[in-house]
């Protein structure tokens, strides 16, 4: 494999005979994300979770186009790995099978595909309304790690810790980040209970255990891998593409009270470790092939990567240029039908490091990637407050209420919040592609 | 269940027909902890790896005895759970099917048990040769946390980062801990690679990457769990026993060079994860019933643990005591057949907090645990230099070499040296059990 290149099926003049699909903002013909749903009971005489590709407002079935037989070579090889509970089996399979199993259904959905005759006819069997359908985490997560690569998020950070040093020396050498909690992964549409824990105000005498009084939200791209390496032996940069199944958003949930008393000298750890919120669709590198930008050379005084965080072909094939929003819907909106709120807007070019990169640096030192493990970018936030990904930022730590569009304001999230987040990837001469929403409400704990 | 009590199995006057068991430093019949193995496959039909206990210097195979029909309802459950590869299944059924199991390969192992006579038939079919056999990780572990419960440890780690509160405001209410790495984790025996990571010593200008140059072990217990609980439902600390299956050794191989450049802000990753090793045996709470001593009152001035940390039942029963030793075996050492030096010897009495404490507050913000999950409890450290369970402690991070046995001397662990952890639980009227070696050899990267 190596970097996924742009090739028919990103072509924007292919349609899909699947009507919703095109001009779809999310799912037309070119992306063809894949996940795991669960058709509903009354219809389907096997109901249980399976593998799928959205397309506008349905979901292709992949076991039930391969019992159909409208799969052949490798393609049936990863249909059938896609056809189970989670992608794990087809995030071990590596790229081939994945990037033709993607190239065959574009083939049936598409209006002038080869065999789009042969999908139509079995069109109610292979096709489902997603809004019918219960999706689910994709994959069983082995090992979450969380870096820390959004630099304007770090900077905003650290500025509380050290203003004169916000990023510390490390921070342009060193793609940080820690390992983060993999058994309480979410699906979008779960909601998200406010957690008890341990906090102490810095006016308090001493801690006491009760619910966070700080909880935020964390815009994040969510990076899926496979198949990964053995231990002891490191993936070279120049082949850590080979490694990255797709995209999608992690919503990294924080207590930031519980947070700042605990995280002395170790970490983060129970202050994020109560939930984190996945979206269900991977958009794979193939689908997000067109939409990367050569990477301009570092600032000025900024450091060349050392050598084994340098790949040539890395860098001029670019940085992802993809389009992120956050949103909360309060209570009160939902009630009067209104619209989510904007809280921000920033773009994956916010990212200090690529993702290739982080792969490298995850296992230069011997440590193993396993199939359907996952990264998470770290909050992504612009360079101006229009572009902060947390409300940590927003307000300040708490400091500073924000004021949204239905009259109410906010410092932290309140029970019955809804944090959303969409993404897009656009560019002149494409089909834009999108994630899919990432939706969390707050519980009362 | 709650609590284990002391029973039949601790009796010190039963003895096993299998003679080695009798007097052996670690595998005694009051003890039979669970591993997983595989026998050797010229002579057993299905070597695949199972489930088994060990005894003497036999392995008391699970499956082989379900098959012959040695076990009766619960205990029947239980094996059928711990006749696959790992032990997951078995965690997951929680303790009753695990402490009926034990009792039943007492009583089959049991010179006078009421069963010895068929088990004593089935021998040869029931029982390997251990030094045949190779032993694995007893469970695929979902998640690894490490706490940092060693006081002394932490107190001499904190001490260079801060001489006047080495420990920090938080450490006397909040059972640190960070997340590891789950994938790297192996068993007792395997070699342990050098990593190579990014470190900039402090007289260096930049970075660079390259073997590590202060590789460490760390002389961890570990603590595995099951079955856990659904995520938003904390484990009371009451019922924290519930959850707790056995105890063996973590070696936390630390890169120190790495781990120091690499952690602000957000605590240890890379220095860690290239390796951790486990000791094969598990040994269960229930062996380990007579061996804990009612915990005195936090000293004077130290903070009462917040409620959700306070079990009076857990702290009449007590703090485990079990003796810990730590060597090195260096290649010199090995060529002439010397012994392993010790390094140091401490006890679990020296952890601030009790494994209770450590299941309520890991859960206690609604995080999950699942069944094989791991805890590390840090290093642990006995209060003089006899103690220090670490070469970055005994070396004070480099600046004092340790004189061997052999007449070498150490600062940080060199390509051939091999880290040896022994435990042992000893109290009059009872017979003293062992947890089995920890060992892993380090090799160049």
């Amino acid at each position: 494999m190596a970097i996924s290149a742009i090739d028919e099926t990103h072509d924007p003049k292919r349609q899909s005979w699947v009507g919703s699909a095109n001009g779809h903002a999310d799912f037309p013909l070119q992306n063809l994300p894949f996940g795991v749903f669960s058709p509903p009971g009354n219809y389907v005489p096997d109901a249980k979770a399976r593998g799928g590709m959205a397309i506008g407002d349905k979901i292709f079935d992949i076991k039930a186009a391969l019992a159909a037989g409208l799969f052949s070579d490798e393609a049936a090889i990863a249909a059938r790995a896609a056809s189970g509970g989670s992608l794990n089996p087809l995030m071990a399979l590596g790229a081939g099978p994945r990037v033709a199993l993607r190239r065959q259904v574009f083939d049936l959905l598409a209006t002038d595909g080869k065999n789009a005759a042969k999908a139509r006819d079995l069109a109610t069997a292979i096709l489902h309304d997603a809004d019918v359908c219960a999706m689910h985490v994709p994959a069983k997560v082995m090992s979450f790690t969380d870096f820390f690569a959004g630099i304007h998020h770090a900077t905003n950070g650290g500025r509380r810790r050290n203003p004169n040093d916000p990023l510390g020396p490390n921070y342009k050498y060193v793609p940080v980040a820690y390992h983060s909690r993999a058994s309480s992964l979410q699906v979008s549409g779960q909601p998200i209970r406010r957690p008890s824990g341990q906090r102490k105000l810095p006016e308090e005498n001493a801690p006491s255990y009760g619910p966070c009084r700080k909880l935020d939200y964390e815009l994040e791209v969510a990076i899926w891998l496979g198949p990964g390496n053995r231990q002891g032996e490191p993936i070279p940069i120049s082949e850590a593409a080979d490694h990255i199944v797709g995209l999608g958003f992690v919503n990294d949930w924080s207590a930031r009270d519980i947070q700042q008393w605990e995280s002395a000298p170790l970490g983060p750890f129970l202050g994020k470790s109560f939930g984190s919120t996945v979206s269900p669709w991977i958009v794979t590198m193939e689908a997000l092939a067109p939409f990367r930008v050569a990477q301009p050379a570092r600032p000025g005084g900024d450091p060349r990567p050392l050598p084994y965080l340098w790949d040539e072909a890395d860098q001029k094939a670019g940085a992802f240029a993809i389009e992120l929003e956050a949103f909360i819907l309060t209570e009160k909106m939902r009630a009067s039908g209104q619209a989510p709120h904007r809280m921000s807007h920033s773009n994956t070019l916010d990212l200090y490091w690529t993702i290739a990169q982080m792969v490298a640096h995850q296992t230069c030192n011997g440590c193993n990637i396993e199939p359907g493990d996952l990264f998470g970018t770290g909050t992504i936030s612009g360079p101006t407050p229009e572009g902060w990904g947390s409300l940590s930022e927003l307000s300040r730590d708490g400091q500073q209420s924000n004021p949204l569009s239905s009259g109410e304001t906010r410092t932290f999230l309140e029970d019955g919040d809804e944090a959303v987040f969409r993404a897009h990837a656009r560019r002149d001469g494409y089909v834009s592609i999108g994630f899919g929403e990432c939706r969390g409400r707050v519980v009362a704990g």
